[in-house]
């Protein structure tokens, strides 16, 4: 198994670290923010933007791929680096998550996921195997295995059902991946148990008794109170090898970032700030701001004097309101262009404050900016 | 009046002739195309993208800016350019042809347009003096003068009518630039009288006695049959001083651009590329495709392979086709790149013809493409 991380600095006074990850298609420092590229597209953005924001890795979602373009497709390719025109590295899902939040009459058995399409209602069957199959054609720098996601709340029953399901199907996916891979691509465990700290113990467990290059903490924010998954995050991540990379999926705020990596965790990915972009919900450091209000009408500011992203360089909260009542495709760019400077910034903040002993000092900085502003 | 232009080189067999304008914000080299900017943007691109696409002059929507964000907003940035962050020449139209064509209820006196606004229903009045006022605020490179449109077909005596508004109100425009512009930037009189030859003759000999910046032809491109648009500007375009740039406006396809710079003519506009691009209809040498065309499902090869525009260079038929069936807001861009490259390259092509006095082999050229690829 490729064993891809190296710490390279550690926070004094918390579980904050910082960390290299040597992927196929180049390195990448943690704590680590992915854009989400669902379809083989950071919405509204070309790879360029996406390298001028900063990002060096960015996430594919397996289920939507999967379903269009097609497998086929993209391996005319030789993967989706080609396809897309991104040649630095991608994580890619399993597609689980999908199959439970997106696809229509999922049913779950030992053997995988059997669901109809959300786009035509045509019936698929994924596996752990066509899981990593399906990866490996996407030629991902790092795969994750299948899981199984579950609700919140859940019953204890259900969350220790799902998580041995998920150690089980693991299992498979390790195998797949050892015969198929040529075991150049990164592979990751997923920890699951709902938010029973005792579950999550048995989960990493299991995972972490098989071999894995990473491992991740799966079921987190997915409408829990904020507090509660900190807490599951605190528990479960000193569980996981202190020589892997720590992945927590689909989270989150700008919040959660600092409070999740001064928890020991080194990678993210979540829609929120792709998605609130394009809702004109636009992050700053003194808090967010929603384009489309009234007050921005004629303001020749941009959106965040502090910030060098190319729409704060070049363009006025009145271009951008006035694009976004237009509904004008730029606008879409253009907002997401920053919000992912936001994020991207962030992340290289902490990973400096925290290389030079004061990320203690940034987390507070982070908190008053947004406290001075609200109290405005 | 600025005399903004030169004739820089003649085709020995046809009309056409290459020229230089010499705006307040740079030069452009004609026959020129301008991409169209609705409302402050080329639909989908950023003014980088125009730029590395090879325009030189944009044009804006007099009638739209007006309505959205609003003459207020737009005072704030010392007109269009800084709004925008484009600074290269800006064209603006009169806002009369959008009257007649968009809002509702439009009701034309001696006094101007009354109209209701097709966004909100908000009752208006444009007068020639306000359209000026209006291009004047939002400091275009060149303005134009409010005309009356008439639709396809039309009695001989409302066209007669309309050509005669049009003439007092270019008087009209005339005197409101001289009063309040500064006399810096140019002022395009426009001549209309439908499809009739003689009230052709009559308007231009009307806007001719005015000494303008340039000359438009009006009023083509709206239903005519392709023949007798060619006829009517074969007709009109000699009847307007040979040292002044001749301007036709809301055309065309790449035929008309060929066959209209063969006739004389040095300036074009059109929505066509770019809306075209929008709707999957992407231009090549060598025809028209439709990127929603299942035969490009899997196709590896660039939209054309003769292109050298960023599209082409980087990214695949199954690819694009994959963004355009899934509605990602990227599609748009890389199309409308596309498009607009091609358009640009266009005339680019004519200018180098024409200056190498090997017009007559282009335009041989460029029907032969044609004819080729619907041959096999």
């Amino acid at each position: 198994m490729p064993h891809p991380f190296q710490v390279t600095a550690r926070c004094g006074t918390t579980r904050a670290r910082t960390g290299r990850l040597s992927l196929v298609h180049g390195t990448v420092d943690t704590p680590v923010f992915m854009p989400v590229g669902t379809l083989g597209t950071v919405k509204a953005l070309a790879p360029e933007d996406l390298t001028a924001a900063g990002a060096r890795i960015i996430l594919g979602n397996t289920y939507h791929l999967y379903l269009r373009p097609g497998c086929d497709v993209i391996e005319r390719f030789s993967g989706l680096h080609r396809f897309m025109n991104w040649d630095r590295p991608i994580l890619t899902d399993s597609g689980g998550f999908q199959v439970f939040s997106l696809a229509k009459l999922t049913r779950i058995t030992e053997e995988g996921a059997r669901f109809q399409s959300h786009i035509d209602g045509s019936s698929h069957l994924l596996t752990p195997e066509k899981s990593i199959e399906i990866q490996i054609t996407l030629d991902s720098d790092i795969l994750m295995c299948l899981d199984q996601c579950i609700a919140y709340p859940a019953e204890r029953r259900a969350a220790r059902e799902a998580l041995e399901i998920t150690a089980r199907w693991a299992e498979r996916c390790l195998r797949t991946w050892r015969e198929t891979s040529g075991e150049k691509n990164a592979l990751f465990g997923i920890v699951q148990g709902g938010m029973y700290e005792d579950l999550r113990r048995m989960s990493a467990e299991a995972l972490t008794a098989m071999e894995f290059s990473g491992y991740a903490l799966g079921g987190l924010s997915v409408g829990e109170p904020n507090q509660m998954m900190y807490d599951v995050a605190e528990a479960a991540l000193p569980l996981l090898p202190d020589d892997r990379p720590k992945y927590i999926m689909g989270v989150g705020t700008p919040e959660d970032l600092v409070e999740l990596t001064a928890r020991g965790a080194d990678m993210f990915d979540c829609v929120m700030p792709t998605r609130n972009a394009r809702n004109g919900q636009l992050f700053t450091r003194r808090g967010t701001l929603n384009i489309a209000n009234s007050r921005h009408r004629t303001d020749t500011a941009p959106i965040d004097p502090e910030c060098g992203c190319y729409t704060c360089r070049n363009y006025s909260r009145a271009y951008l309101r006035h694009l976004y009542q237009s509904r004008e495709i730029l606008a879409y760019r253009l907002n997401t262009l920053h919000n992912l400077h936001y994020y991207l910034s962030l992340v290289a903040g902490m990973r400096e404050a925290i290389r030079c002993g004061r990320f203690a000092g940034f987390r507070k900085d982070f908190y008053n900016a947004r406290e001075a502003a609200s109290e405005k």
